[in-house]
């Protein structure tokens, strides 16, 4: 391990949290709220701390996966325990663990609270909450690496433990590039969906933190009734639209862009993708038909609500958790499938499932004629093995942490639905659970603080995809040489 | 596909489910019921139908490991239709498909049952009922293992399909052999359980359905409230103690009486499974001491339960939908567990949960250390990497077919709760679900008739442990040449 180089690393990155304060900080200002203090103080601190300790350059700059890995786990801890401050400080959430949980939920895009009332709230503290979503949705360091340029090698293996999927591939042949043209879809989709909302009536600061809640595939409103309290058939429908673009990989927007219209169309997982959401919406739209009476209000409820799950923002428009049991399970087997691997989005990712249905498939024929010679094929390539593996031991991790987290939060005594949605729903970064307490009407307040600190790794592991917080907790990698 | 030989062991096998129909037979002429004559019809076509078609050996006796599989999944399928048959005749179940239901249930051992009144049936009814448990439990082929001669490498095919478990290893050179020593050592625990209970006051009829049960680690009483009917904490004990021994590798049991006693206990999932069952019972005698006031009383109920569900066998003494949620939570996730490979019980198995958390400690240490070669190591013998490798492909197999029937049962409308316990449970043939409708007090006669065959398809997959009752699903294999 270089210690050295993950030191100097750690250092720039909180100097970058420290300047990204900066921006709540001038929303509270404009506001004339007092809370604009809360930020100042972080930020300076933050800011000195990058200036001193982080000035010097190490003289070894080499890392290595193990070390990418380790950074990017570090990273995300780190920026979530002093995003956390300018809540306890500015009193909007007194107890640390709850600003803790609240943060993590925030940069892991996942979007539960611990808030029961958010509308009486500080306009700079919401912004702050809402701009952790749309930071941590393409990723903090795919963001660094964007503006500070580092050894090409060496990078690749930062984005690669960041960037959510089976497989990261480069679309320019520089990582600093590849992040910079990620950034630049990331920012013209939401400056699009803030114009697109504005134009339904919202005001600039409410279209910007509901575009940095979508883009992020969040889930964080300013409102206590989340997106229902518009009551507008036009913001739904757009947030629909654009909660499912930001579900899509961004490198099929770059293959648009790029007029390669062929090769983007060509995505099994984008088909598999949309299909899954097409028959969900289906089902859904006719078994909550006696609900609200015409079929354009079922369509409205229904496609806003698998948007809103299967990209696991977690906005809501409807009370899902009094619908019928059919539609509360497909709900709920949404969320562990998740979204596009290269998007926004947490969860499991299609590309994973697409790929463990095909090695399943070929597991079959193998036992039936065992001598023969079988490739999974994707996109009309071959897959290599050690991506079929990768995935075989993502889930098989994904399966215990999943156990796991379900037994340790059965001992906040729960009720079973409760308990299991709310595991699934943190580990997949999707934000509301099922039922009364964590559904979309409730909260996590309640829940114990040993739930929350259980909750928050979730949300941590489900995010980063696993590796980069369970090597955290290897203590060889802690031991100085 | 050699189909001569296929046809020809069927034809065989059915012939011998009908000599067994005559044993509920001589229990219904001998309580002088009408219900007899039920058994015979059925008993006499399959024994005509036996001896006429399956008189012939084919000349060609090859078969390999697909055809195993084949056989294997086929027999159960025919086994369970048939067996259903005396319950339709004979009025006791006038439904095929609910009669199917309860012959899967019986013979996967899983216990799960359409009866919502059970005492007013006939004693041979029952008796044929508890009996299919029995022969399920060890093993439909390995019963015509132990009396019918295979040559020897062919014989192991079928084995290994249908004794669970990652590996199975003879314990005597000859596969005929290793089939008596397990049905020996599974008599002699019956009939040590039958005089234990005899002892306790049951009558032989009572002492025998309810170690059939045991013995299956199946779960069917012949009355409605179960083991609770005997209201007896000696009847407790005795059922709480051969349902733990039940749930034990049948191998660790030859080991004992071969008296190589530290071969025995150096077992690591023999020590998983009791470290599981004592810790288990530790936490559920504390939850629920607020219900039974005393220790005692708390520490039986628990103790019985953590048993019937671990080594899903599915008999109650407590209607433990009614325990606190930690309770309950704990149970379920017992459900998932299961019990010891080369037992009776069902589930994932306790050796393959304790092989992926010792391949999953591997794959970390090679994240960390690319480099280094890591063996897994259990019970102080290296781990084939091919039997790792099967443990991932059943683990994923077992994820995606949990997911597809969840989904299917959602459709019958039922709460989060029934719908996930009822598959958990059918999957892993222990008997019970949580709430209501299919927990402990509650059966599966309300569900959909659709639920019925996805849940006996389930419980199928589960006992055979996946891959025989899949390929019967493979249209290539039907084909003819």
């Amino acid at each position: 391990m270089n210690n050295k180089m993950i030191r100097y690393i750690l250092y720039k990155l909180i100097g970058v949290e420290g300047i990204m304060l900066l921006i709540p900080m001038a929303v509270a200002i404009l506001y004339g709220e007092s809370s604009y203090l809360s930020f100042l103080i972080v930020a300076a601190v933050l800011i000195a701390l990058s200036l001193t300790l982080g000035a010097k350059k190490p003289e070894n700059p080499v890392i290595y996966a193990k070390e990418g890995f380790f950074i990017v786990g570090l990273t995300w801890v780190i920026w979530s325990v002093f995003g956390a401050l300018p809540f306890v400080i500015s009193g909007a959430i007194p107890n640390f663990i709850d600003a803790f949980f609240e943060t993590v939920s925030g940069f892991t895009t996942t979007g539960s609270t611990i808030l029961a009332e958010i509308e009486t709230l500080p306009k700079g503290i919401l912004f702050w909450r809402s701009f952790t979503h749309w930071i941590g949705g393409m990723g903090v360091l795919v963001f660094v690496l964007a503006i500070i340029p580092l050894a090409d090698k060496r990078s690749m293996y930062l984005m690669r433990a960041e960037v959510p999927g089976p497989t990261v591939g480069k679309l320019v042949p520089r990582t600093m590039g590849t992040a910079k043209i990620l950034y630049a879809i990331y920012i013209g989709l939401t400056f699009l969906q803030v114009i697109l909302l504005m134009f339904g009536g919202l005001s600039l600061y409410d279209a910007l933190v509901h575009a940095f809640g979508t883009a992020g595939t969040g889930g964080f409103s300013v409102y206590n009734a989340s997106i229902a309290a518009y009551n507008s058939a036009y913001v739904d429908g757009v947030i629909t639209i654009f909660m499912i673009l930001f579900g899509v990989n961004f490198n099929l927007f770059y293959l648009m862009i790029a007029k390669k219209f062929a090769q983007a169309f060509k995505n099994t997982e984008l088909w598999t993708y949309l299909g899954i959401i097409a028959s969900s919406i289906l089902i859904i739209t006719i078994n909550i038909y006696h609900l609200y009476g015409t079929v354009t209000a079922s369509f409205r409820h229904a496609s806003f609500q698998v948007a809103s799950i299967i990209t696991t923002t977690g906005y809501a428009t409807a009370d899902f958790a009094t619908w019928p049991y059919l539609s509360q399970m497909i709900l709920l087997l949404l969320m562990v499938l998740g979204a596009c691997a290269g998007s926004t989005g947490g969860g499991i990712k299609i590309a994973r499932v697409v790929l463990m249905v095909k090695s399943i498939r070929r597991e079959l024929k193998r036992l039936v004629h065992p001598r023969s010679v079988n490739v999974v094929r994707m996109d009309g390539k071959t897959v290599e093995e050690e991506t079929i593996q990768g995935v075989h031991t993502y889930l098989l991790f994904y399966m215990v942490i999943l156990f796991v987290s379900i037994l340790l939060v059965s001992f906040n005594s729960l009720d079973v639905s409760t308990t299991i949605s709310s595991v699934i729903s943190c580990l997949n970064n999707i934000g509301p659970g099922l039922g009364e307490i964590t559904g979309p009407t409730g909260n996590f307040s309640t829940l114990s603080f040993f739930s929350k600190i259980v909750l928050s790794l979730d949300m941590l592991i489900g995010r980063l995809e696993i590796f980069p917080i369970l090597l955290l907790a290897m203590p060889s990698l802690w031991k100085k040489k």
